[in-house]
This record gives structure tokens, C-alpha cells and sequence, in this order.
């Protein structure tokens, strides 16, 4: 049976999609509506199992090191010292498990909103999940927001692990969010959040760079490839408090790891002309 | 209407596709077969004009820069002071028009087997076929294996811009091909060719690594952006027989750019471990 599972990508300036990923599927594994979104886990011929929230793949087994590693180790390097991590977001576990390979952490706070995306991880994405159970490891099933607003100081670093900025996590972009952030990190803090293609997603970049910059004494941006994400190039946006995000400030070095090394994130951040120009 | 190009993109390890790209098409301006291939010229809602090869997207107005720009000015640049460069394939014009940016290069060889790509270009590509106006440009329609193993020491650069290694074409990534690209470069020389996507065709890459072993003191392999290829992640394999590829030796910056800067050429060489692992 040709069985195919097809992500219609929406961008810019364009009216409906212009452009499809399509991905051989073996077996549909799980597919439910929960309280927040349609959630589908399929396995796939190219790419492992894959997980697609409301249409959009937000993960494979095969690439989500490339996505996770940069979303994790970036910030927690760059900070000398990270005791306390937040993610917003990320309840299928991929960054957790990132943060938990740095034996300095010493507490790690999950806030998302979706319980269902934390229970499909747990039954269906074991290369995933094995954060969790983590001692140092807690998931509260919150609105990211909600519980950025009701801490001060609490944290190191801070990790937004989002979907695309459509429906409710289209908030997790805006200006008010970041402030918030900025209170919710300790002096010396750091934040980065996932930040879309700098290829196909120019005007929403430049916006959040500007957000970022009234939140932060520095704003950084920097890039990773995701094959299957849409452009095959990912950006990450960086605030910082007082430590430059380039340059990895940690004697540290996570490991095992098939993307990050030190000497990749200092060129993460050497951006072509083309991107430069999102923020001139 | 809703007209869609669809790319069935082949991977190793598995019949059949199990990945497809799909580019919504404004109109098709272009439809022929050729003596060598199917050619095809679209305009695009999202990518601007593409030209697509026996079913396989060449390139796009929007992304066709990350491409040339890494394939032509990575080696020019390392090599202190290139003279003759030739380029095998890249009847598109978009490697040629790069090249012509060096003053110092006085002649520029193209090797096309395709007289047919040469003209779509003149009549549909007007971004890509400046070059073929420069007086230092000389086009030859002849085969680029026989084109190189008729000349002796006559090169100081060779670009190899060929299709996929499907047909005749799998005949560019063989041992006996780069023996001939050795011996036809002069003392000092440096060759690239565009090599695929390291998150999806690793076996095909390794034979080219060895392959270009037996035939130059120095390999490397380097990686840029492509949103419209396989994984959206290119590599390209690089051949030297004095000069490190990964410096840019040359004092000419070319200008403008788009993509490629001399930090940009240093960056590229930063194998991430999933892309070092090819290799070892």
C-alpha cells in the first residue's frame, strides 16, 4: 500500500501552500485529538517514527538530534554555569534528554500545555523520552506563559521549545513573553528559542530579533540544519543577560552528541549575508 | 488551477521514493526532451523560476546563490591565484557567473554535454546567464570526461556542477574520473564537485572520499544550505594537491555575495560528528 503522509507549508506572503513535504508512511502508530491539537505519530520508510502536530511534523527519529542538540546545548554551554533550566514547550522530551547530559544541572522544569504530546512520547518515542525519568527532571502541565509570568529569578537558562507561531503558541513570538523571560532568568541568564527559517520566514524573524533586543542587553541568532523542517535550514534566536551565546563559556563539553561540538556552535552564529540582512 | 510539480527523491537503502518535494507552479514555460534528458522551466509561487532535469529540481532563482556560491568561490579562494578554471556540467550558467566575479581568472572553460540546458538558460535564466556574455567564457558541448581526459596540467581549478549520479552522469563520481581531474590540473590545482546530501546518500559519499584519496594529497568535504535539495543540506567534496581548501588563500574577496564569505569557507569544513562519521 502507498500510504503518504504530506506537510503543506505555509510561508510568507503567499496565499494557501506553495510548497509540500511528503513522507512514505509504513504504519499510522497513534492518532488522537487532545484538549489542544490534533496530535499523529507515523513510522516512516526515510526518517523512523514521526510526530505531526496538527499537520505539521515537528519531529523524526532521524533528524531531531540536529534540532534538539543545537536548541540545548547552545545555551547551556554559552552560561559558565547552568544549575536551573527551563523548557517551554518540548514535551516530547528531546531537549530534556539533551539538558540531562550535563551533570552540572541540577534541576530541569518542563511546562507544557499538552499532556497528551508527553504520553505520546513516553509510548512511542523511546530515543526521546529517556529524560523523564530523570530525578532532576519535573513537568508541569501548564501554559508557558502563564507560568514564565508567576516566577522572578528562577532560572539559568531558558529553552522555548514551540510549534510554528499559528493559533495559541503564536504568543510565544510576541514582545510581552520575552520580557517576561527576562524576569523569569537569573542575573547572567540566558534564553533561546527555536526561530523558524531564516530562508522562507524572514519578517517574522526580524520582529522577534526586535522583541529579543528590548528584553536583552544581546541578541544573537544562529543556524542548524533540520532535513525536515521546512527549508532544510533552522534558525535559533538568543537573548543574554551578560555571556556572549557564541562562544561556549563552559569547561563542559555534553557528550555523546551527532551535531554539537564547541567548534560548531562558534560557527552557528558566522551567519551568510543573506541572513545578516534580516537585521539591518 | 492548482498545478504541482512533484520531485520523487530517491535515498539509499530504499525502493522506490519515500520522500517527495511538491512546488505549487504558476506556469510552465518551458517542456522538451532533449537528445541527454527531459528539460523543464516552471515559475514558481514560492522558489521564483526552476529548471528541473529528468524530474529532478536543478535549481531555483530563490536558492540557486547558496549553491554556486559555495561550489565556485570556496575553491577560487583557496587557491592563491587561479588563472584557468573549467567547469564540467553547470550548462545552468550560475557556476560560470561566479567564476566571472574573480578578475584574476583570464579564461573559463564550460564542458557541457547538453547544448539544450545552455539555451534554456540564454532564454528563460536571464539571473544565471550573464557570464556567458564575458569574453573570457568559452563554452565546448562535449562529454566532461573525455573533455578532461584530453588536456594535461591546463587547469588551476576544476568545478565539477553535475547532476545526480543516475545515467550517465554516475560516471563523474567514479575512481577513473577523478584520476583524469588530477592529471589535468596544473601544479598547485584544486577541484570540488557538488557531492550530495550527507543525511541521505552516506554510502555514495564515502566512495567519492576514496576515490578522490587515491587521486589528491588532500580531501576534504564541506557543507552549505540548499532549501531545494534532499534534506536541504549539500555537501560538496574537494580535491588539492598543495593549497588547504579550507583557507581562503587568495587576498580577492568576491563581492557581491549572497551566501559565501571567507568566514563562511572556514565554517563549512566544521564536519559535524554525524558528517565526520561518513568518513572514518
Amino acid at each position: 500500500m502507498d500510504l503518504w503522509f504530506t506537510e503543506k507549508q505555509l510561508t510568507e506572503g503567499t496565499e494557501g501552500a506553495t510548497v509540500c513535504l511528503s513522507v512514505r508512511i509504513k504504519t499510522v502508530l497513534y492518532r488522537e485529538k487532545s484538549e489542544y491539537q490534533e496530535i499523529a505519530v507515523f513510522d516512516t520508510y526515510e526518517f523512523g517514527r514521526m510526530l505531526v502536530l496538527d499537520g505539521i511534523i515537528q519531529l523524526t527519529e532521524a533528524d531531531e538530534f540536529m534540532y534538539h542538540e543545537m536548541l540545548a546545548h547552545v545555551p547551556l554551554c554559552a552560561h559558565p554555569a547552568p544549575e536551573r533550566v527551563l523548557v517551554v514547550g518540548g514535551g516530547d522530551g528531546g531537549t530534556v534528554r539533551e539538558i540531562c547530559k550535563h551533570p552540572g544541572v541540577r534541576q530541569v522544569v518542563l511546562a507544557e500545555l499538552d499532556p497528551a504530546v508527553v504520553a505520546v512520547s513516553r509510548a512511542y518515542f523511546p530515543g526521546l523520552n529517556t529524560g523523564f525519568a530523570d530525578p532532576r527532571v519535573e513537568i508541569n502541565y501548564i501554559n508557558g506563559i502563564d507560568f514564565v509570568n508567576s516566577v522572578r529569578e528562577a532560572f539559568d537558562v531558558i529553552i522555548v521549545d514551540s510549534p510554528d507561531p499559528l493559533g495559541p503558541a503564536a504568543d510565544l513570538f510576541g514582545a510581552k513573553f520575552y520580557r517576561g523571560v527576562s524576569r523569569a532568568l537569573r542575573p547572567g541568564g540566558i534564553m533561546v528559542a527555536q526561530c523558524e527559517s531564516p530562508f522562507l520566514n524572514r519578517g517574522l524573524i526580524r520582529q522577534v530579533a526586535d522583541h529579543i533586543r528590548q528584553a536583552f542587553p544581546l541578541f544573537r541568532y544562529y543556524l542548524g540544519p533540520v532535513p525536515t523542517y521546512p527549508g532544510g535550514l533552522w534558525g535559533y534566536a538568543a537573548g543574554s543577560k551578560e555571556h556572549e551565546p557564541c562562544q561556549p563559556g563552559n569547561p563542559f563539553i555534553p557528550s555523546p552528541t551527532r551535531y554539537y561540538t564547541p567548534e560548531i556552535q562558534r560557527c552557528a552564529f558566522t551567519l551568510p549575508p543573506f541572513v545578516q540582512s534580516i537585521f539591518t
